[in-house]
């Protein structure tokens, strides 16, 4: 038996999908699973591609069905028991032969896996992968990192089976130990932002202007024709439209709105603490999510203090767009400023221009937008996006909007926590003489940290304090 | 020479205070320093109080120093330094010698030492200690955690030293492992938060009113007559009223609006996002530190789109001291849930009456509402600050003049970050019905996660998607 090209652990949903992508992009491919039978169903039903697909029993014969240098795929769950994988595939591999998380890992433990690795001198990747089950079997978008050299060795394979933006594949090598990883938690971040910010827009309409579903669905999938056009987008004008089967009812209509996470989201709002790069529309987000979690919580503020959510004269359409398009550039430029910031703390050289590129297909965070914004930071390395030519003007175009709908959904008892966000930033950040000094202050006050002073270079002065 | 009742390591600026109030209640205390010097210049210095002072030259003088079972505390810098002395320590001391760590530990370390200490039969307590110098020397609030046992042998020591609440000592047990430490530094996250939305008030007098410094000095003071009577309004105004003694000028003129942090409020973010709990004021207050050390940025903002924060005309007084009210409700009850979560997830049994308690006096968030605070939630114990009968009130009476202060501030351009997340927290926790269901829609759309539904208890359904 001719021996195949990579192999793969874990047939989950996602682990499935990639491994018939591969098949499908004509390479052999060995797989493996915990469960014989699911390996075995795996490949019975594989159709056509079955004869690419080689079924393995355990990891020794997984490894044994490999042509070397070797390569296998882990797409197992996150944490220890991709430990547990690496450990057992170290003692029966050779030392060359490269091991892959496409898991979703956290970061971190990417670094510390890959410095282990690189330390006993074999080659590692970590790679991000987005798009859920249909991305995966029809072209995710990857985020690679780890060591360059085992990139290369695999790009083929991965720059086939990836999406495409207008040709051009979206696999991206990223840079070493945890980058792939990390992009692909921004990615996260930013998604769970976008959603937010269209949840917002969503509630302003179902309650502030009484829109029905499908007047909802409507404007949804109008937008998408214009700049705000992305997968999201879209598929929020498809979930407004849809029809319960079981009651005829709007779907959403019958949806309990308490909002799940596996973690993603919050890792990057984490990460960004730690980084101190500011991402308020981000952590808005992922505080939603938490606040929809106590809906008992909310039922009792709503008995004791009255749903605020009523009908107002809600801004129109176009101001809410523009609304829209501001949220995003702010939450993308709070993003790509903690890319930014990540790839001088890690030193990583994170390509900040190619991750753009990389996001504008087969990911859930796709759309028009991303494509310039790949060209504005590319135009102006080292510029915040929103102070970039192009989406500057986006900026002043859209801001007004944004302003307008998240005072009114104020004054009228709306809840918008993230378009806010968004707006506070884009105050904070135009604004060269903040407020802090108080702050300054008041620490120096009670506690004699000292200031900078406006006139002075040193950083340590003091206040006249006399207790 | 008679052995003293307790050892001090670090004679930092915490250290020396704390030593010093620890010798003038009555309390034979030997110290030491790493530099002798130090030790010798200190008790030198000490004038009335030099006969209860001890100077030992090191670890191992201190240990002789001390009666058995003997008690240290440890002053010095949160992190290795800490596990360093407790090594030394142990290594020299009886096994039911006690050890103290009331430095800024982190209280994810406090635990793991304090587990270490457990397996090894050792007593170990880490007390946050809040006050700054000052509060150190005259009377801190202190936050004890670890052994209950140990914290019996030492109280009579901690209670003496403590400030005082209308006779009633601001030191309190709090829970086993690093429940002091935790407690503290949700103290801090909600001091971070206090401080932001009072620079916040301070910024739409400044800027949006016109106020010179003398008026907001003096509102301030006013506002410290009333409701929002605390420490921190109280320096506002003499920060406020400061002059510069090298030029004259108001003091706040010449500070360089960029704020420091020593990581305590980002601690508390990161943490709250660990239990998911949402505290978006903190968030927010934590983003606004990272903000303003980025000036350069800011003012490539503001040379882009202009400064927003220019007049207008902001609301009144008592609207904004509204405001400032709420503001403080919404913080302290997110403070508070995050503080039960925790407790929850760590079996700590957090006493959240008592922690109220403990902050009125010594501390930097020290305030007249913490009283009531801490009679609300003994009233009605597992109810949300802002839900509790008394507070409800005043969240009534105040949450307008939020929502008129945000609102306007937001449509004429002012950066009110922590403000709005306080308002927009409002209007989430009060709606039942809130908007997640779209996010739960997309969510099955995109990656088949399943929603729960209305009309079923199962978590599991999906919507009728055909790709």
């Amino acid at each position: 038996m001719s021996k195949s090209e990579i192999g793969l652990v874990g047939l989950g949903t996602m682990g499935a999908a990639l491994a018939l992508n591969i098949a499908e992009n004509g390479f052999d491919i060995a797989v493996m699973n915990r469960t014989n039978s699911v390996t075995r169903d795996f490949v019975a039903n594989a159709g056509d591609l079955a004869p690419r697909l080689t079924a393995t029993e355990d990891l020794q014969g997984l490894v044994d069905a490999l042509a070397t240098p070797r390569a296998v795929i882990l797409m197992v769950p996150a944490g220890d028991v991709v430990d547990d994988h690496i450990e057992r595939l170290r003692a029966i591999m050779d030392p060359d032969d490269l091991i892959i998380d496409a898991g979703n890992a956290n970061f971190r433990d990417t670094i510390r896996r890959a410095e282990a690795a690189r330390d006993s001198g074999n080659p590692y990747l970590g790679i991000g992968v987005s798009g859920g089950e249909d991305g995966a079997r029809h072209g995710p978008s990857i985020m690679g990192g780890g060591d360059r050299a085992a990139w290369d060795r695999v790009s083929h394979i991965l720059t086939a089976i990836a999406a495409r933006h207008e040709g051009t594949p979206c696999a991206t090598y990223m840079g070493p130990g945890g980058a792939g990883h990390f992009v692909k938690a921004v990615h996260n971040g930013i998604e769970y932002a976008d959603m937010q910010m269209i949840a917002e827009i969503y509630g302003l309409l179902r309650d502030g202007r009484g829109a029905d579903y499908g007047e909802i669905a409507t404007l949804f999938e109008r937008w998408n024709d214009g700049p705000l056009q992305s997968y999201l987008v879209e598929i929020t004008a498809k979930v407004a439209a849809a029809e319960d089967p079981k009651t005829g009812k709007p779907l959403l209509s019958v949806i309990e709105d308490t909002a799940g996470q596996k973690g993603t989201g919050r890792w990057t709002a984490i990460e960004a603490l730690h980084l101190a790069a500011p991402v308020p529309v981000i952590e808005a987000a992922v505080a939603a999510r938490n606040m929809s979690a106590v809906k008992d919580a909310r039922k009792a503020g709503e008995d004791r203090f009255g749903a605020g959510a009523g009908r107002f004269d809600v801004p129109g359409d176009e101001t809410l767009e523009r609304a829209m398009i501001a949220g995003k550039i702010a939450c993308y430029t709070q993003g790509f400023d903690m890319l930014a910031k990540a790839s001088e703390a890690f030193d990583w050289s994170l390509p900040l221009p190619e991750i753009a590129k990389v996001w504008r297909a087969g990911c859930i965070i796709r759309s028009a937008m991303l494509d310039d914004m790949a060209a504005a930071l590319a135009d102006a390395p080292g510029t915040s996006l929103m102070l970039s030519d192009s989406f500057a003007k986006r900026v002043e175009d859209s801001t007004p909007g944004l302003r307008d709908t998240v005072s009114k959904a104020i004054a009228a008892g709306h809840p918008v926590p993230a378009l806010a966000a968004a707006v506070t930033y884009f105050d904070t950040m135009r604004s060269h003489r903040g407020t802090a000094d108080m702050i300054q202050g008041q620490r120096d006050y009670f506690g004699w940290h000292g200031f900078a002073r406006l006139d002075d270079d040193g950083r340590d002065h003091h206040g006249p304090w006399v207790e």
